[in-house]
């Protein structure tokens, strides 16, 4: 009976997923849901996107939470169109979420949206958003063990960034380790390290990203292009 | 209905949880809840505190995972009890699990039982197991804004342990924050820094743990002492 009703909410997220993701792709906005654990490094991250980008390329963000709106105000700082959400207690943002903080957003006006999901590295796997893609954020004081861990969260991801690369030399940690994990999990995930704080890698992954657009929409718009070919 | 169901769940878990609480009681052993994010090294904290400890104390240690056995056989190579429960893919710990796992240890040869829970700022926080006390490390790599951010499970805590505090020189923390927040969410929470890699401030904690134990079975051996004096 549990298990019922999980799947239930889960087939009804995604559905309204699906919606989301219509809807994106028509604005032309691509959209990156951002996981992690607290304090992987997720809106210093942004931060530095916005850095690297300036007005070139133009980001939103939407920032989940269970309570205040401490990365909001970060994101605000930067002059950045944002939103926040605050669950009130749920560990995870879901699609009926997103839909609500969508209508306050200049879709339009935006080449990228960034969904900074809540610091968590369990239940925000199983709830699409509408996103394009998805990037996981494992910092290196977390150590190299947690894809052993927590496999789930590790499937299905665009990139990996090994971000506080910074604090490597003063800590345990092989790359080499995530690496093969995700030959297992998610061989198609891109690997980046990053001190987003010292801005090293960022350009790296800016560039991913827009790779990864540009990629994305010369698809929607040529839908048989692999036919003819 | 969904709130409703919630509330059943978090009932019939609490009921357990007493349980748990009286048999653990009963056998003399002190059971403590560790809380954390991913990677916030709880379990190096458990292996340093049985460095501290060697034979004079007594513990053993219930893990909780997702997945794997990675920090079970750490705990293992100690020689210490320890049982690992994998959760496949709950998000955190419930009375149920640690009833079935605390059939597996020597519960009356154990001073101490350690519950490493998942690592997860949210979710542990509304599910008793039957400990008598919680302790929370927060890593000074996740950053001084976790309180604000995830303040439920910042509450009932009986220590906050600031853990990895030799990365303070490279990164920006203020422990004096942490106690400000503690002041409101939770102000008879103890506040503890520690490296437990180098070892530092373990002793303190060690202390902490075994007065707490001293304490809580003094009152529990009369249980009328307050009446009386």
């Amino acid at each position: 009976m549990k298990v019922v009703l999980a799947q239930e909410i889960l087939r009804a997220n995604d559905q309204l997923a699906e919606l989301n993701r219509q809807r994106f792709t028509e604005s032309r906005v691509f959209v990156v849901n951002v996981l992690g654990s607290p304090g992987a490094g997720k809106t210093t991250l942004l931060e530095a996107l916005a850095r690297v980008w300036q007005t070139r390329v133009r980001m939103g963000v939407i920032e989940g939470d269970l309570a205040g709106t401490v990365d909001a105000e970060r994101i605000e700082r930067l002059g950045l169109a944002v939103v926040q959400i605050n669950t009130a207690g749920a560990c995870h943002l879901d699609a009926s979420m997103i839909a609500t903080a969508a209508d306050r957003l200049p879709l339009s006006d935006l080449d990228f949206l960034f969904i900074e999901n809540v610091g968590n590295l369990v239940c925000p796997a199983n709830f699409r958003l509408g996103e394009h893609l998805r990037l996981l954020l494992l910092s290196v004081p977390e150590g190299d063990d947690k894809p052993i861990k927590y496999p789930v969260i590790f499937r299905d991801l665009g990139a990996v960034i090994v971000s506080k690369i910074d604090l490597r030399p003063y800590l345990p940690f092989e790359v080499s380790k995530i690496h093969q994990q995700l030959q297992v999990l998610c061989p198609a995930a891109r690997l980046f390290e990053v001190s987003a704080l010292k801005g090293d890698g960022v350009e790296e992954v800016a560039k991913f990203l827009e790779c990864e657009r540009a990629e994305f929409f010369a698809k929607t718009d040529r839908p048989h292009a692999q036919a003819v070919v």
